[in-house]
C-alpha cells in the first residue's frame, strides 16, 4: 500500500466551487483567519490549509465530499481542536480543506423512554451533558476538554475519560451514527436500539477511526440515570503493588456503583501542592501512592457512605490500603478531585514532561510501572516519573518529568527513544500504546511495531474500502 | 458484487489433506456421522457437506483455512449449532467443509484484578458461566440455548439474551478475540484492555458477522462482580402504552440493579397456563399485559425489595401499573421466570407460529404492537398474535399463532408476507429486522430491502477485504 496521499492540490475552481456549497460567509480562505483552526492548543502540530469550510448540515457535508473525491481533494475533518495526537490538524502543504463542523449543533430528539437523545456533531460535549441534564438524565462522558471538545471528534477519537469505568467509552454510549462517506453518501445509521443484528458493525468501525473512514455529523447517544448520591474517597497505599486487589475488591462489594478508580503518585500529589492554589495534602502524613475513588447511586439513600467505609476498612484490614479518607461534604471532594484534575497541568511547572497513554491489563499496572521505572532511571538518571491516571481501565498517563537543573531541550530530546523503551514494555504486558487518545500523526509512525502485520493489512484494505482515492484525513492514523 | 460463490468441491486430494490436518479421529467423512452436524435443531434447515473437521487449536483451524483458500473450498463455521437463522448449516451443494469448535474448550486464563477471562471457543455458554462462577465472579450472558451454544457461536452471531439491559450484548462482553482470517493468518486480538484507541477496531466488525469474515478461536471476557441479592417482581398493566413510563421510571430509580425488563401478553399467559406443567396465574384477576423485571445487587443489605415495593407503589399511584408482585422466594421468583421462560415452547401447542425477532425504541414499542396486530388481524383474521421479550432493550419476539382450528400449512403459508409486512412496520419505526438472531440464511434475501444500500455495499468491501475468495460461510449474511 503506497503511503503517498493521491490527493491535488485544489485549484481556483474547485476552491469556489467548494465555497458556493456553505456560502462565502461560512468559508474561511484569508491564512490569518483560518489559523485557530491551523494550530494544535498545545502548539505541538502547526498546519496550513486551503480552505476551511463550516457546513450548515449533513447535506452539505456530502457536497463537499463529493467534489473532494471528484477532485481528489484532502479532507481535515475538525471538531473542537482539543485532539493530543494532532488527527485534526492538516499537514504543511496547504493542499488540504479543514472541515469544521462546528455549525451543525442541534439536538435532533431526546427520547426519555428509550433513554437516547439524538444530536449533531459539533455540539460539544459540555452542551450534550447539559441537554441530558435539562431532560433529567445523565451523559456520563466526561473529559478534561469537554467545553471545546465536540460530539463529533469524541466519537471519532473514541474518547474516554473518568467514567470508562461503569460507563463505557464514547464507541459504547453511541448507538447510532450518521456518516457522510467519502464518495458523499450519507450513512443514516441513527439507530436507537440495544440490540441490532442485522450485518455488520459499521458503527463500532468508524467510532475511533480518526477521520479517515467517514465524517460523523450526527449521532444517538445513551442516557443513564441522574447520579443521586455520590461519595468521593481516598486511600494511601504504602505500594502500588496492593491496588489491583484492593480494585477488585472495591468493584466486587460496589459493582456499578463504583464510577471512577484511579491513582496518584506521590510525586504527583507533591507537584501539585507545590504549584495548585489552595490544595493541600490530604493525609497527616504522606502515602507511596493514593487511589482516588468514587461511589454514585441514582438513589438519595445514604447507604454509600456506609459502603465506602466498608470496603475502606476491609482493605486496611487486608493491608491493601494504609489509610483512607471517606469526603463527607462537597467541598471535601472537590478537594479530593482537585488533586487529581491538577495532575497533568502542574507537570509543566517542574519543566519538560515525556508523555504515554498507555494501557495494559489492570493487574499488570504495578509490574509495568516499575518496569519502566526502572527503565527511566537507566536512560535518564534523576528523570520523575509521575504514572497516574484510570486503573479501573489499565490506563495510566506515564508521564516523566525532567530532572531538576537538567536543560528541557536536552531532556525532551529523549522523547522518542523514552517511548520506544516504555511502549516496548506495554506491547509485552498485552497493552496498548494508545489507550485513550488515539493514534493520529503522533503515533502514526509507530503503529507497525506496535500492532501484527495482519491487523495493519485488514485496516489499510478497510481504508482503501471506505476512501479509495484517500482524500479522508490521509497520513493519519494509517 | 456477484453472489455466485466463486468456491469449488473439493476433490478426493484436498479432502485427504483437510484430514491430515486435524488427523482422521477427528474428521467425519461418513454421511450418517456427519448428520448431526448438517441439521438445524428445529429442522428448518437441512444441508449436506463434503467433510465435517474437528481442529484441535487455532493453529489446525488456520492450516484448514489457508488450505481452503487455496483450493478455493467453502467453509461452514459451527459452534453449538443452536443457531435460529441457518447460519451454521451448510448449503445442499455437498461442497462445504463444517469446521466444528467443539475440541477447543481451554480456560486460557483468569484475571481477578482486571475481571477478565480467556477462554477459547468450543467452551458452552454455561461452561463459561461455571468457570467464572468458580472463580467468584459472573459471566452474565444468558440465553436458552446456553447449555449448547457455544463462545464462538454466542461471539459470531453477537448473541443477547435477558441481561442485555445491565450488561450489554455479546460484543459488549468480549474485551478482545483471537481469530483466523480466510487466508490462515491467525489474528491475535486477545487483549484485555478496556481502552484501546490503536487502530481501527476489528474486534467489534468479527463479532456478529456470523462466521464471514473469520473464525473465532478464543476471547477475552469480561466478568462481574456475584450477585449477592436478587429481587424478581411481576406488575400486572392494563394496557402496553404505560409500558415504556413503568420502565424509564424503573430504571430511572434502580440504574444498574435494573438487570431484565420482559414483558408478556396475556394470551401467553394463558398459553403457559395451559400447556405449562405446574403454573399457575400471577394475580387474582387477569391482566392484558404483564411485566416482569428483576432487580440484583453484589451486596445483600435486603435493600433490593424496599426498592421494588417503592418503584411497584409510584407505579400503581402513576396509573402505569394496576397490580404487582415481590416475589418474596426463590420458587416465588422461579415460577415467575418459568411464565416467561416458556413462553416460546407452548406455543407450539397452539398450532403453526409465525416469529419475527425484531427491534425498535424503547419507546416506540407499543406503537409497534399495535400496528403490526392490526395487520395480523387485516391479513389473517383470527390469528393470534403473542408479542413478548426484551422491552428494555426495545426487543420484542413477535410471534403469532395460527387461528384456532386452520390448517397449519394453510397459516404457515403466510410466512414470508406477513414477515415482510411486520418489517415495514419495524423499518418505519427505526427498527432492526434482527434484533438478536442474525441474518444468516433466513433473513438474507430480506437484508437489501431492510439496510440502505450505501451500507450493504460497504459490507460487501469489508467481506471482500476480509475474504477475496468467499470461502468464509458463502451465502450467508451478505
Amino acid at each position: 500500500m503506497k503511503r503517498t496521499p493521491k490527493h491535488k492540490p485544489p485549484g481556483p475552481d474547485t476552491i469556489d466551487a467548494f465555497v458556493r456549497i456553505v456560502g462565502a460567509s461560512h468559508a474561511i480562505r484569508d491564512e490569518a483567519e483560518m489559523a485557530p483552526y491551523l494550530v494544535e492548543w498545545r502548539d505541538r502540530y502547526r498546519g496550513k490549509a486551503a480552505l476551511v469550510l463550516k457546513p450548515g448540515d449533513a447535506s452539505e457535508v456530502s457536497s463537499i465530499l463529493k467534489l473532494a473525491n471528484e477532485t481528489m481533494t484532502a479532507i481535515v475533518p475538525q471538531g473542537g481542536n482539543t485532539g493530543l495526537v494532532g488527527g485534526q490538524i492538516p499537514f504543511e502543504s496547504g493542499h488540504e480543506v479543514v472541515i469544521s463542523l462546528e455549525r451543525l449543533t442541534h439536538v435532533r430528539d431526546i427520547d426519555l423512554a428509550s433513554n437516547t437523545m439524538t444530536v449533531e456533531a459539533g455540539l460539544t460535549l459540555a452542551q450534550a451533558q447539559a441537554v441530558a441534564a435539562s431532560a433529567g438524565r445523565l451523559f456520563p462522558l466526561s473529559l478534561a476538554s469537554e467545553g471545546s471538545a465536540q460530539i463529533g471528534g469524541v466519537l471519532a477519537t473514541n474518547a474516554g475519560g473518568t467514567a470508562v469505568l461503569a460507563y463505557g467509552s464514547a464507541r459504547e454510549l453511541a448507538l447510532g451514527l450518521e456518516v457522510v462517506l467519502a464518495g458523499g453518501e450519507v450513512w443514516n445509521g441513527l439507530k436507537s436500539l440495544r440490540k441490532d443484528n442485522s450485518g455488520y458493525d459499521l458503527k463500532d468501525l468508524i467510532v475511533g477511526s480518526e477521520g479517515t473512514l467517514g465524517i460523523i455529523t450526527a449521532a444517538v447517544l445513551r442516557l443513564f440515570p441522574k447520579v443521586a448520591e455520590k461519595v468521593t474517597c481516598m486511600a494511601g497505599l504504602d505500594a502500588l503493588e496492593t491496588a489491583p486487589a484492593f480494585f477488585a475488591r472495591a468493584l466486587e462489594r460496589a459493582g456499578p456503583a463504583l464510577t471512577a478508580f484511579e491513582i496518584l503518585p506521590r510525586i504527583g500529589v507533591e507537584f501539585v501542592l507545590r504549584h495548585g492554589q489552595g490544595t493541600r495534602d490530604p493525609f497527616p502524613s504522606p502515602h507511596q501512592w493514593y487511589a482516588l475513588f468514587e461511589l454514585t447511586s441514582p438513589r438519595d439513600d445514604a447507604l454509600l457512605a456506609p459502603l465506602a467505609e466498608f470496603l475502606l476498612a476491609r482493605g486496611i484490614e487486608a493491608g491493601e490500603i494504609a489509610d483512607a479518607i471517606v469526603a463527607t461534604s462537597l467541598s471535601q471532594s472537590e478537594a479530593l478531585w482537585r488533586l487529581r484534575e491538577l495532575m497533568s497541568e502542574v507537570q509543566k511547572e517542574e519543566g519538560g514532561s515525556i508523555k504515554h497513554d498507555i494501557a495494559v491489563p489492570v493487574a499488570s499496572v504495578p509490574e509495568f510501572v516499575a518496569r519502566a521505572n526502572r527503565l527511566v532511571e537507566l536512560m535518564i538518571p534523576g528523570a520523575r516519573p509521575v504514572p497516574f491516571g484510570h486503573l479501573g481501565d489499565g490506563n495510566i498517563h506515564y508521564n516523566v518529568s525532567q530532572p531538576p537543573g537538567m536543560e528541557r531541550a536536552v531532556f525532551l530530546a529523549n522523547w522518542e527513544a523514552l517511548n520506544a523503551a516504555v511502549h516496548e514494555i506495554v506491547l509485552d504486558l498485552g497493552g496498548s500504546i494508545s489507550a485513550e487518545h488515539g493514534i493520529g500523526r503522533l503515533k502514526r509512525d509507530l503503529l507497525p511495531h506496535a500492532k501484527q502485520k495482519i491487523a495493519l493489512d485488514i485496516m489499510r484494505k478497510i481504508k482503501a474500502a471506505f476512501d479509495p482515492n484517500n482524500i479522508l484525513n490521509p497520513g493519519k492514523l494509517l
